[in-house]
């Protein structure tokens, strides 16, 4: 399909109209960041963690978002039996790896729930995406330290090896099926000022593969929408405080017309 | 006694002048939300969960409120811990299902923690509480899938089984101790947009019933101050982000005159 | 070093030009406020808490904070483990005792870590500082109901017996390593209303400590730009939930001018 303005809209209305569910196995600093980016956006969210709930839950939801930023044991055996249910019953999978460089721990967690099933969607910063393929980079803690342009190459090599799409967020971001590369520009510095961001990002991924199983333009599509809200937030706001607020107001209050004026997608290139 | 604005206004006086202490054992998600609505409206909250303190906890609050959104094996055991204790130490308790029909997990929990001891109010939208009535509801998630309409029935029938009072928010609000039915009618659409305005309503409950003995009329009080302080926030709001603040702005600043103006209570009927 | 308008500058100018990644291990309610008042003041956060992770992180980390908030064994262990290579690592540690005067849990917890090693700050409100001198204090849940004042003596004789500087927030805050005692005038009524403000004034303190290794003007800039802030927003504010957000932006915004004409730090008086 083609990605543009009208393509990002069309898949809009039908998180509008769905409401799709979508369940977040997510950390405790942006859970309810997550859930207000999600219902902003007209999708219906729900945190459900626990091994004695997550499959059942995976079920009756639309679409499964795990983000690794509070990592601690019993929430792993919940993200594993979540992402093997969500495999088995067919439903999409974003993977957030927070910080996925700055421990054994998180690099060790990644591995074990990428061998064990295939996520629609990996959606890191450059550093996380850099320590994914290079299994050694040393990362500074969950920003990042790379830049995104740098990224594109292990993106890439990620999506081959891993068979998903791999979103890597920065001042651009950039989105690849491994063949394919789009670039989407948009957002704003302020952002960057915001806890929780990315982990959003992740979320409103797994909304709109809800309604859209092709993972390359859902990605590309809640990408765009993202940065168009946190541009129009940005311009309403005197610091980062507001900005939070002013993005949950823009994402509600979206229109075809901003899509329109303020999208900037393009296909950077199609490696063979 | 009678249950009106002078009624609603007397109790949120109580709560301002005495800061009493409510204990929280709530999700994840909500926790800073119900923290700030709680201090907002004059209480002093509290999250206590371990099983190590949580009867300690209970002795030095003035109420419980118990929430099962992010359910696991150890909140469970803290929220029986603090509910027995709460019952044996005669400190009212409010017990908020969510998502009680979504999972076998969250029936399992609510009807062991039922079994155990006796909540003075449970709160949760139509489709939670049919869920409880029912036992065999598939919901949707964590929102709501029936109208409370055909919930009052449910709510009636529950509070007599329980012996407690039911409040089924939605559009309007019920309010049964299974013999009278109260309606509340206020909020705005917007507040479904924002999460955790359900869970807020349950603390505002557990705020309301440390001053108020009486469960029927504190917990109408809440819901009253709830949906008047809402359609303020509504009033100033673009969207549900600056909502929420708003919301907040509102509880802080809520006068007689505005309770008097807003206020929509009426007695729906009497049970036999 | 004299500590007055200008250090305070210094020390906010050196957060932002280095990002600090400061490391918390805190509680539920405060992850996302402490988390976007790190960065909107500069600093880089990292909420890390499993013991699984928690020493590699301390070695990444220029400072870690730690909050008993919402406790439980798990978190206690990771607490202890940090606190611990933190002391090994030679990295700055605030504690935060929150609510410690509450439960016996709390108390032992804190009893507990302060054996094992020693941190450079310990901030909290007079009610929690007077409980660890007194160990018999019956506190009135998180809040506080001891007035600042009576409690600098309990701070000094805290620091002395500890080895650490303690901060005591209220109206007014004190700042003591058991010789000196500075008083920072500043704040405003409204952020009591706010959850976490505590919390953040700590997080904070950490900040200041990652470029800063003298703790006491270290924890004096902290509190000195945390009142200012609070200040400004409240100036602002129509109520807690705005306040909340202009505080963040306050932080972002900070300048020389502003702490100049602002701060009201003073010596106190020196202990013999």
């Amino acid at each position: 399909m083609e990605i543009t303005a009208t393509s990002v809209w069309t898949d809009l209305e039908a998180i509008r109209t769905q409401n799709p569910l979508i369940q977040n196995i997510t950390n405790y600093v942006v859970m309810n960041n997550t859930a207000n980016a999600l219902l902003a956006l007209g999708a219906s969210p729900a945190m459900v963690h626990a091994q004695e709930e997550v499959a059942n839950f995976v079920n009756i939801a639309s679409a499964l978002v795990v983000n690794i930023g509070t990592l601690s044991a019993p929430w792993v055996t919940g993200m594993e039996v979540a992402m093997q249910q969500a495999a088995y019953a067919e439903k999409p999978v974003v993977l957030d790896p927070v910080g996925v460089g700055a421990t054994p721990y998180r690099l060790h967690t990644v591995q074990k729930l990428l061998s064990q099933s295939t996520p629609s969607v990996i959606r890191g910063n450059a550093s996380e995406i850099k320590a994914l393929v290079e299994h050694h980079v040393q990362s500074k803690g969950v920003d990042s330290t790379y830049s995104s342009d740098t990224a594109v190459e292990a993106a890439t090599q990620l999506a081959r090896e891993i068979g998903c799409v791999v979103v890597v967020s920065g001042a651009k971001d950039y989105i690849t099926d491994g063949t394919q590369v789009l670039e989407v520009e948009g957002g704003h510095p302020l952002m960057g000022k915001v806890t929780g961001m990315g982990c959003t990002a992740s979320a409103l991924i797994g909304a709109f593969l809800a309604v859209n199983p092709d993972a390359l333009p859902a990605a590309t599509h809640a990408m765009t929408v993202m940065g168009i809200a946190g541009e129009l937030a940005a311009a309403k706001s005197s610091g980062p405080g507001t900005l939070q607020l002013h993005f949950y107001d823009a994402l509600y209050q979206l229109t075809l017309e901003q899509i329109e004026a303020h999208s900037r997608i393009r296909m950077l290139k199609t490696v063979d």
